[in-house]
C-alpha cells in the first residue's frame, strides 16, 4: 500500500505525503478539480472512484486504476449506470464517492442529485459495468458511507441529513437495511460538538472513509468543519464506535488530525478545506493512508500509523 | 358523517361549517392550542388523535372522541406510547398527527421530534394503548401521510422533505415500504410551482389528510404555502394522483380551494393558515368533511361535495 | 366625485369612508383579493383598473366602472393588451396600477413581470382596448406613477427601484421621456427617513396616486414602511414637490395621515397595509378622495380637505 | 388598588380585565401607540409614565396621572430631562420604561437611544421634573429593571443584552451598582428555554415589571418569546429568585401564565405581543394587577391572587 | 497587439500572458489595488482606463498609456469629469470601467455611485478631457458595456440590474438609446444557468469587453459566478449574440474559458476572481487579447486565437 | 526594541519585518494557530500575552518570554487564573488579549467567553501568577482596551460592543472605572466610516494596542473591515485621541496603513486579516513596533517611525 515514512522530527499522528497533491486539478482533459475521491485494493494494485468536475463545473464520478494508489489513471469518460435494484437511476449529478467491497462486490455511494442531494447506490465487480440501485433516502442528504460488512445481519450506512443549500448544520446518522434498498432504524450517532469544547468541528461533521474494523471498535475517520467569517474549514478527525451498536461513540477526538495547512489546502476553488474520502490500511504493517480532497480542488494523500491513530483517539476523547 | 348543507348563493366548491371553530384553544386544561388534527371512524362515531400544544407550548397528541364527528371529547392526558416493532421510542414532541386504518389497525404518523423533526410511526387497535413503531425516515421531515392501502403491494406514505427551521422549501415525495419499518423507493410526487404560475403554493406544499381512491385516482388534499412580506401564508388544494403510480399526478388544482379569510383563520397563534389533516367521506352521498387547523390554535371543519372536488380538480388543473 | 363629511369629533387630516372596504376580496368570481388599484373620472362617472389576484394567486389588472366612484363593476376578465409602440408585451404578472389622463389618452403603469418585476406601461382611450407600450426601466423596479403633464416638455415618472424579493430597502426616483420609450435623467426625489426622526417610513417608500398639481407644488401621496419584528407596516404620508424641479422636496409630513388601525388594515392577506393608489380631487370643493388597498386585501376609501392636507404636509415638514 | 374579581368559571392564574384595553392607541393627540408602560402609587392615586409613540413614529416617554390605576391622564407632551448625575443626556429615542421608588425618589429606566439601545436610567421627586444619569450600559441592551431596593448594599438591575436590531436572541442578566454610575458584577440570572422544555420562552425573555420581595424571593414577571414562521409571539410568565443572591432562580414557570389570545392583544402594529411592564400588589388583600402592552398598540390590565401565582411558579417549575 | 504564443503542451483556448500580472496592486503611489480596467488602441499605441481603488478604498478611475499594451503608465490622479450631455455629474465612486470607441469618441462607462451603483457613461477623445453624461438606467445596475456600433441606428448597451449590496442573482440584458441620454427597449439576453447545466455561472453572470463583431455574430466574453460555501468565485465564458437582434443568443459556452488556478488569481483582495473587462483582436492575425481583473488586486493579460474561440464557443454550447 | 531599519525604496508609513512571521501556527505542541497577541517591556526584556487556539480550537492565551522582543518562548500550559477582586472567574473560551502596566502591576484585558463575549480583566506582576477580575461589561463586547494610565481620575477602557456571532457592526466607545471593578461613563469615540468615504473601515473597527500618548493627544492603532463578497478583511489604520477627553477624535486615518498584502496575510485560517494588538514605542528613537495577528493563524511585526505615523494621521486625517 502507499506509504512515506514520517519526516524526522515530525511528531503528528498524522503525516503529509511531500508530493501531494498526487492528483492535480487538469489531471484529465475534461476537469475543472479532482478531488474527493475514493479508492480500494483491486485485482493487485488499487482502483478509485473519482470526483472529477468538469469545465463546466458538472460533478460526476469517473473510474480510475493504480499500481500502486499514487499514480492514477483516471478515465476520461465518466461512470454509467445500468439499472441495478430499479429502473429509477436518475442522477442530476453525481459527487463524494465512497468506495467498499461487501460479499462479493463493490458498493459504491456517493451523493446523488435527485430533485436535491440524496445518497446514490451502486455497485461494481470489475470497474468497468456498474449498477445503480435505490437512493439510500429521502432528499436532503450527503456523505452517505457503508460499512464494510453487515451489522447484525444488516448492511449500515452512516450519513449526515442537510438542507438544500450550503447546509450550516450537520450530524452523523446511521441507518440500517435487509436488501440495500429499504432502509430504517435510523439512529443519530454523533452530533457537532459546542464551539466551547471542539470548535474545529462545531458546525458540521460527516463521515469520511469506510470504516474500520479494529479491536477497539469500528475506527472512523470524518471531517469536521468551523464557519468562520470568512468561511466554512474543513478539518479531519477520528472516533472509534462499538462494535455491535455502532450508534454508541466509545472514543471521538478533541482534536483535529489533519488541518488545512499548507498551500494546496489552504488556496483553491474552496479554500480550507481537508475532506477524507479514502482509507487504505494495514494492520500487520501499522500502516494507515488517507485520501483526502484539498481545497475542493486536488487529491493528497497522508499517513499514520494505525496504533497511533487509535491510541490518540482513545486519549484525546472529548 | 358530520355534514352541513351549502349556503344559499354560495357557489365555492369547498364551504365552510357556520360553528366553526368546533374546537378551541383552550378546550382542556392543559391546551394553549388544538390544530392540526386527525379524524376516522371508530366503533360507530369517531375517533382522533389531537395535536393540543400545551401552555409551555410542548406539542404532543391527543386521542378524542365523538358521537357526530363535531363534538368532541378530548382526553386531558397525551398519549402514552408504549414499544411497537422497536424499543427505540424517543420522542422529543409529536405534532400534525394523521390517523388511518389499513387493515387490522389504525395507523398514526406524525412528526416527531428526533434530534429535528422526523416522521413518527404508531398504531392502535383501540384508541386506548398505542405503540410506537421506528420512525420512516432520518431528520428532516414533515407531512408523512400513509395511503389508505398497500400500492403493489406495499405501504405507501407520502412525506415532505424539509430542514430543522420554518423550511421555506418543500415538496412531496412518496416512499415505499415492505413491512413499516424500512423504506425505500422515494420518488418525488409534486413541488411547489413557478410564482407566476400558481403563487399560493409556490414556496412549498405538504400532504394534508389520507388520500381517497376515486375512480380518477388518488384524491390528495394538501396544503400549499406563500411567502409574504408578513410570513407565510397556508391554504389548501387538492391533486388526484395515478391509482397504481401515484407518483403521477393526473390532476393538480392551479386554484386553491379554501384559504384564510375569516378571523379564525386570519388571528391566532400563526396568522393566515388553513391546514388539512384530515377528512370524512361518503361516495354514495357525495359527500366529503374536511378538518383544517386554523391559524394554528383552532380545530375547524369544511364541506363539500366530492363529484365537485374531483370535476373542480380536473377542470382547474395546472 | 366620492365624499363623506368628516365624522364629528374626529380631528384627522384624513378620515374613513364607514362603509369600507368599498370593493371585497371576493367581489368578482375568479379573485382572491381586489386591492391597490386605481381610478380616473371617465365620461361623466369613473373609471378604474384593478389588481385583482385569482384564486390561484396570479396577479392582474382589470377594468371597472362606476357611476359614483364608490359602487363598481368590475369586469370579470383582466385587461388584454395590444401592441402599442412595441411588439414585445411579454408580461407574467401585472400589479398594483396607476391610471392618469395625459393630453389625449388614459395611461397605465403597473408592475409587471418581465423577468422580475418592473414598470409596464399602457394607454387606451375607451378602457375596453388596452395598449402596451415598452417597459419603462429594467427590472427591478416597483410604484411606477406618472405625473399627468408633461414637465419642461418630457413625461415624467416617479418608480421605486427595488430588488427581485420583499424589497427592504426603497427609495422614490424621477426619470423623463420625451416620447414614453426612452427614459433617462434619472435623479433621487426622496429616501426613506433614519429611524430616529421618522420610523413608519424608515425601510422604505414608494409613490402612491397621481400627483396633483397645487400652487404649493406637486402633492405626492405616497407610502412608508417600517419593518417590525413581526413584518412590514405600510402607512400613508403627503410631500409636496416642486412644480418645475420635482426632484425638489419642498416638504414632506413628519407624521403619517393615515395607518393601520382598523380591522380591514390590520387584518388580511397581508395584516397592516395601507396602500395608496389612487385619489380624486376637487379643488373648488377642497375635496379629496384617496383610493387605498387594505391589508393587500380589499379597496378602502378615506377623505379630506385638499386645504388641510396641505397645510399639514406643510407644517409638519421633515 | 385596580381589581376585578375573577369571573366566574374561570380558573386560570391570571384573568383579564374586562374593560382592556385600558389605554388606547390614538388616547393623547399626538400617539400612534400607547403601550409598554409603568406604573406606581403616588400621592394617594397612581403615576405612570408611558411609551407612546407618535404619529411619526418617534418612541418617546411621556408622564401620567389617574385615581383609580385605571382611568389615566397622560400628559401630550413628552417627559423632558435634566441633567441628572452626568451633562451628556443624549437620548435619540426613549422607549418601554419601567418605574420604582427606592429610599427617597421614583428611579425610571427606559431602552435609551444612544448609537443604539441601551438602558436609561433617570429620576424624579414629582413627576413634574426628571434627571437623567448615565445609561447603565453600553449598548446594546433592552429591558432594563430595577429591584426595588438595595441588595448587599448595592443598587441591582436586571437587563437583557440585545444586538441592534429585531434581536433573535437574549437572556436575563444582573448588575450591581454602588450608585447609580458605574456598574459591574454582571452575572447571568436565567437564559431562553430549549425548544422541547418549554417553547413560548425559547427565543428570547426579558423582565418586566420591578421584581416583588415575598416570603419566598424575589417574583420576577419576565416575557418570553418564540419565533414562529409568521414572527415573534410575546407571552408572560414567573420565576422566583433568591433574596440575596437574585442570579439564583429558585422557581421559573414552564407555562406561560397570559399569552395573546384575545383581539387586542392579536391584532395591532405588531399582532401576538402581551408585555409586562408593572405590576402593582397588596399581599394584605392577596392583590397582583399586571399592567402590560397589548400588541405593541394598547395597554391592558390583567389581575391575579399574588398567593396563587406564587403557588403557580412553585409548582409548575422548569 | 500584446501577445505571447501559447506554450508548447498546452491546448487550453485561452493561456495566460507568463509575466502577467502586468499591473499590479501598488503600481501607482495611492493605490491599494488596480484591477478590471479597460484598454483600447489609440494613436499608435494604446490607452486605458483603470480601476484603482486608493488606500482608503475609495474606488475610482484612472487614465493610463502603454506603448505595447503591456507595460502602462497609469495617471496618479484620477480622470476629472467635465459636464457631458448634463449637469447632474454626481458620483460617490467609479469602478469597472469599459471603453469603446464609436463613430468619433471614446465612450467609457463604469459603475458609478448615484445613491447606489448605476451605470455612468461619459466620453472622451483625448483621454485628456473627460465629459460626464447621464447615467444610463436606475440605480441598481453593473457591468454596463457599449457595443462598438449602432445597431438598428440606435447605441446598445448590455447591463447586469442587481441590488444594493454583494448581489446573489443576474442576468444579462440589453437596452437601446437613440442619443445616450434616454434609454429603452429592454430586453433580456441571457440568464444565470441551472446548477446541473454549468454551475460556474449560476449564481450570476455579466458581460465583460466590448463584444467583437464576428461573422458569426457579436462574440460576448462575460463572467460567470458560482456561490461556494466560502464566497463567489468568478470565471470567464463566451457567447455568441445575433448580429442584428443580439438579444438572441447564438451560442453560449458551457465550459468556463479561463477561471481562478494561479496564486494572483487565487489569493488577494477577494480571492477566487478572473474578471475580463477588455479584449483587442486582430481578425488576420486570429488574435485575441484579454485584460482581466485577478483577485479584484491586480490586471493580468490572457491570450487566444480567435477562430479557436469562436469554434470553441459554437461546439461547447448549452 | 525589535527593529529593522525600512527597506530602500519603500516609502510606505510602516513596513514589515523581513522574517515575519515571528511566531508560526504550531510553535508550541498543542497549537493549531498563534496571533493576536500581546507584549510588554518586562524586566529587561520582554513579556507576552499570546492567543494559542489549540487543536481542537479552543481558545485560550498563554505567557511567553523573550530577550529581544522578536524570538519568543511561550509556555506550553495556558495561564490559569486566580480570584482577584471576584471569585466569579468563569471562562469558557479567552482571546485577543492586550497588556497594560498600569502603576503596580501589569492589567490583560481579553475576550472573555462568559455565556457570549465579553470583556475579561485580569493582572498579574510577574506574568507567573495571574489574578481575574470582574469582567467589565455585559456580553456582548470584544476588543477591550485600557489606556495606560488613569484619565480624569478613572481607568479608561476602550471596548467594541458587539453580537454574538460574526459581528457585521462595530464602533469603538470608551468607559471608565473608578476601580476596575464597576464601568460606566460610557461614550462613543468613533465609528465605521461610510462606504464612500473609507470602505476599508466602513463594515466594523475595533481598537488594537494600547494608546500611546504623544503630544498631538493618544495615538489609537486600530483595525478596520470591510465586507467583500468573499468575506471580512481587516486593515491597520490609526487615530489621535484628545488627551483629556479621549471620546474626542482628532484625527483619523482615511487610509489604512498596512493591509493584508502578502502570503501570511492573505493565506491561513481566516484569509486577509492583519489584526494589530500591540505595539512598542520609543520617543527618543522615534520607533514604532507593532505586533499584529496575520490571517487569525501567525504572529508578525511591522515598524514605523513615530513621527511619520502621527504626521500621516494628521494629514491623512478623515
Amino acid at each position: 500500500m502507499p506509504w512515506q515514512d514520517q519526516p524526522e522530527g515530525n511528531n503528528d499522528i498524522i503525516w503529509r505525503y511531500t508530493e501531494n497533491p498526487i492528483i492535480n486539478r487538469y489531471d484529465i482533459p475534461s476537469s475543472n478539480s479532482i478531488f474527493n475521491s475514493a479508492v480500494v485494493p483491486f485485482e493487485g494494485g488499487y482502483a478509485g472512484v473519482f470526483r472529477c468536475d468538469n469545465k463546466a463545473v458538472q460533478m460526476n464520478i469517473f473510474a480510475g486504476f493504480s499500481k500502486d494508489g499514487i499514480h492514477w489513471d483516471i478515465n476520461h469518460e465518466p461512470i454509467i449506470m445500468q439499472a441495478g435494484n430499479t429502473q429509477m437511476i436518475e442522477s442530476a449529478y453525481k459527487y463524494d464517492p465512497r468506495v467498499v467491497f461487501i460479499e462479493d462486490r463493490y458498493w459504491i455511494t456517493w451523493c446523488n442529485g435527485y430533485h436535491g442531494p440524496t445518497i446514490g447506490i451502486g455497485y461494481t465487480f470489475d470497474f468497468k459495468e456498474f449498477f445503480q440501485c435505490e437512493n439510500a433516502f429521502l432528499p436532503f442528504n450527503r456523505n452517505g458511507v457503508l460499512f464494510p460488512e453487515k451489522i447484525n445481519g444488516k448492511y449500515a450506512m452512516l450519513s449526515r441529513p442537510s438542507d438544500n443549500g450550503h447546509t450550516p448544520f450537520g450530524d452523523i446518522y446511521i441507518s440500517y437495511s435487509p436488501d440495500m434498498k429499504y432502509w430504517g432504524e435510523h439512529r443519530v450517532v454523533m452530533k457537532a460538538t459546542p464551539f466551547e469544547e471542539s470548535a474545529w468541528q462545531c458546525t458540521k461533521i460527516g463521515a469520511g472513509p469506510i470504516p474500520i474494523l479494529t479491536d477497539d471498535g469500528w475506527l472512523m475517520i470524518y471531517h469536521g468543519v468551523i464557519n468562520t467569517c470568512n468561511g466554512f474549514r474543513y478539518a479531519m478527525g477520528t472516533a472509534i464506535l462499538d462494535k455491535d451498536n455502532p450508534d454508541k461513540v466509545k472514543y471521538r477526538t478533541r482534536d483535529y488530525l489533519l488541518g488545512p495547512a499548507v498551500d494546496y489546502e489552504m488556496v483553491g476553488d474552496v479554500p480550507n478545506v481537508v475532506f477524507p474520502c479514502a482509507a487504505l490500511h494495514d494492520f500487520e504493517q501499522d500502516k494507515l493512508a488517507i485520501y483526502y480532497g484539498a481545497a475542493d480542488t486536488a487529491v493528497a494523500l497522508a499517513f499514520g500509523k494505525l496504533s497511533n491513530v487509535l491510541e490518540f483517539t482513545k486519549q484525546n476523547s472529548l
